[in-house]
């Protein structure tokens, strides 16, 4: 099953260097998830390739504008480009407000369902769940109400040993049993081990995506033992008062994070205008994990 | 004196194609002014290399979403790259509000004033005037309030033959009073002619900017005699009978336009998502206005 996270902005605050604000765009099983939506998201996804329309569910951290200023343009476009399946949105109970006062001055009656989800930044809970994944609030600390999301994977049914299965002459009506780990006893007598006839499937993966915070122990808990974190890392090290009075992270604080929590791997991103070049911010991170790689635009990530 | 105006969107309704929706940035004199902001217009005048510091004055045709969905990130990326000097809003009363809501729910509070002018799109009237030029709007015929703007430049002052008057021994003093057209006495007796010592400035010129609109008579004479004119094209005339519902003109109208009221040489922009090539729309209008040219990004346009 597909698990793969591309980035479309990596930039803090505004846009520079061609960097964008923040902006990914996950792809789970071919459904289509975004999280946050800096300006110019839109034109981003034409420029990688991606369809707007195929985005069921749209995740929107906080209200700082280079995480949302590109919701209104892009809800926008689908409607004039004919969607007419529903858009569920995920964020902070004003954007509902922000976004009903743009459509009602431009006279605009949205021909698609907007399914608005208000957040509640204070305890982390599960906001979503589907066949393919569920998506847990993470609740960061930043200037203004902000909450990151953690997406994981379903366990998958388990995998059938086809070739096993049709030398036996097992019927196929047996086989959705078998995959969902059930011995069988046959009408001819046969008793079948599940554990003969599958195996185990992969084990679910877990994507985080911790937006603007300060590196804060509380939300430690939320992200442990995921597969990708992407950690936002404004600054380098040397910053790291700013970093504070700013609520923001170093990268060498997302890196000790990542290590902390046991991630596989970890994505940095967010980065300050100061930054023409990147290399020494993943530098920094990687002097203490690792496995860590740059969230920089049409980049994409298997988790 | 420069006069001229840079395309920053060409795209109607969605970007696309590489097109952003509408945006232009009017040079007057090293003085900058912004005509409409869709989203991405700062990405695009980081592109094309301006600073967008340097504009002071901002023009909004109308709420419209493609004519404004960039501002308020350019407003906030302003604030956050330090800005102190004013920034002079013209625009329907509902956009004070938009913004308003936005920089609330982001606790932002912008360092720089915004001084927020209030458009009625009724009559025709002078919203602004300064020592290069005064704007005028053009009432237009959209499905909301939308209005065009008249850009028109000073008359300049008389020029100096400074050969002659140095020849001659004028003092440096008497240089403004000459420029001002005025005839002179000398301590010494001699009497200059101010016709014998000057020539006149070039005549001022007049750039007009027609965004959304269906063909209607009655703008034409706001729009009379300008020596440039950019005017939306959004469809081919084949499509005149969407582009009446939509209320929009066609290439086809829009060089007609430029005939009639005499216009020196007219931009075509606002093209439809439909239209991946250009050249099309251009030589319908080239058909009626030969010196018609595509309103593109990137491109610079001498008034």
């Amino acid at each position: 099953m597909k698990f793969e996270v591309t980035i479309l902005g990596s930039s803090s605050a505004t846009p520079v260097y061609n960097r964008n604000p923040s902006a990914q765009l996950l792809n789970c099983n071919e459904k289509f998830y975004l999280i946050d939506c800096g300006e110019g998201t839109q034109q981003q996804l034409i420029r990688y390739g991606f369809k707007a329309n195929k985005i069921d569910y749209i995740f929107i951290s906080h209200l700082h504008g280079d995480h949302y200023f590109g919701l209104i343009g892009l809800l926008s476009s689908l409607h004039l480009n004919g969607r007419i399946k529903p858009m569920k949105i995920f964020a902070p109970a004003a954007l509902a407000e922000i976004l009903a006062l743009q459509f009602q001055h431009s006279e605009t009656i949205i021909r698609y369902p907007i399914e608005f989800e208000p957040i509640q930044a204070d305890t982390p809970s599960m906001i979503f769940e589907n066949a393919d994944l569920s998506v847990e609030t993470i609740i960061l600390n930043h200037r203004i109400p902000c909450t990151g999301f953690s997406f994981v994977q379903k366990k998958r049914l388990r995998k059938l040993v086809v070739e096993k299965l049709e030398a036996e002459m097992v019927p196929i009506e047996y086989y959705p049993l078998l995959k969902r780990g059930v011995d069988l006893e046959l009408p001819d007598g046969r008793v079948l081990l599940n554990l003969d006839y599958t195996t185990d499937s992969e084990d679910p993966k877990k994507y985080c995506y911790c937006s603007d915070t300060l590196y804060d122990e509380r939300y430690l808990e939320s992200i442990r033992g995921c597969d990708t974190l992407y950690h936002e890392a404004t600054f380098l090290h040397e910053m790291l008062e700013r970093a504070n009075q700013t609520h923001h992270t170093t990268a060498l604080q997302a890196a000790q994070i990542a290590q902390t929590t046991g991630a596989r791997k970890l994505l940095i991103g967010h980065f300050s205008s100061r930054y023409k070049t990147l290399l020494p911010l993943l530098e920094e991170a990687r002097s203490v994990f690792e496995n860590t790689e740059l969230a920089t635009e049409g980049n994409t990530f298997t988790i």
